[in-house]
């Protein structure tokens, strides 16, 4: 897909922030499926499973690349699970011994960075260069992982 | 499967608590790959297929059975991530307005689950009847959903 934005429910995501692609997902720094349905039970078995596919090789990746020893995969599926953005999406996280002083607290991270990218989704393209950036250099970073 | 137990890492689930069933995965309280794997890079990808084909219809018939309008999906992949039982297995939670104060702290009590399912587990079958019916009576509940 030669594209210069792919859809993220309202949103644009700019191309240089996507490091894989298939034909039914994208990933970027979450990973999410190309068509913009809203809920887990809204997507097609395919979908689902295009995306579990690559949850499951992008984990392995990130893992050894971050030099961690688990991982927390986290969908919040529809706004009262803490959506902030209305498209599908997998948060995936490395982790490691004493990354957090109590386990749990990853997940109040997992919501300021839910609500930071609903942000700068709706800041205008034009005022976001900065975010762009940032995220194409470690988009560029993870487009080196073999899939 | 018509077995007395199943195999989840180093326990054994009476088949009183399992509500659902395929060849490759099988779901009581939570859902989890009949094959006895540590982690998700470990599935095979019918397995991972699988697993996430069930949790995509199994959480839509929670939602509804529990009134709610979101789900949390989340799966602990490894002991940095809070993992307490040494097989792959998914935490579905129906969501609603308010259920908790803070939206997170639900992920402290997935955790707290997670370590009693343990300890439930390690104690000897004998002396777990009550744990039993108490799974067996929800897994019946469940055991009406339409697959």
């Amino acid at each position: 897909m030669a594209v210069e934005y792919y859809d993220f429910g309202p949103h644009k995501i700019h191309h240089s922030s996507v490091f894989h692609t298939t034909t039914l997902s994208f990933a970027f720094v979450n990973l999410r499926p190309a068509v913009p349905v809203k809920r887990v039970a809204d997507l097609t078995d395919d979908e689902n499973i295009d995306l579990w596919n690559i949850a499951k090789q992008l984990g392995r990746q990130l893992e050894s690349y971050h030099k961690a020893s688990s991982l927390t995969f986290c969908i919040q599926d529809g706004p009262q699970a803490g959506q902030s953005v209305p498209h599908v999406h997998i948060h995936i996280l490395p982790r490691k011994n004493g990354d957090y002083e109590n386990n749990d607290d990853i997940y109040e991270d997992i919501n300021v960075k839910e609500k930071e990218l609903n942000r700068a989704l709706e800041v205008d393209i034009e005022r976001r260069d900065s975010s762009i950036e940032e995220m194409a250099i470690e988009a560029d970073e993870y487009k080196k992982f073999a899939f």
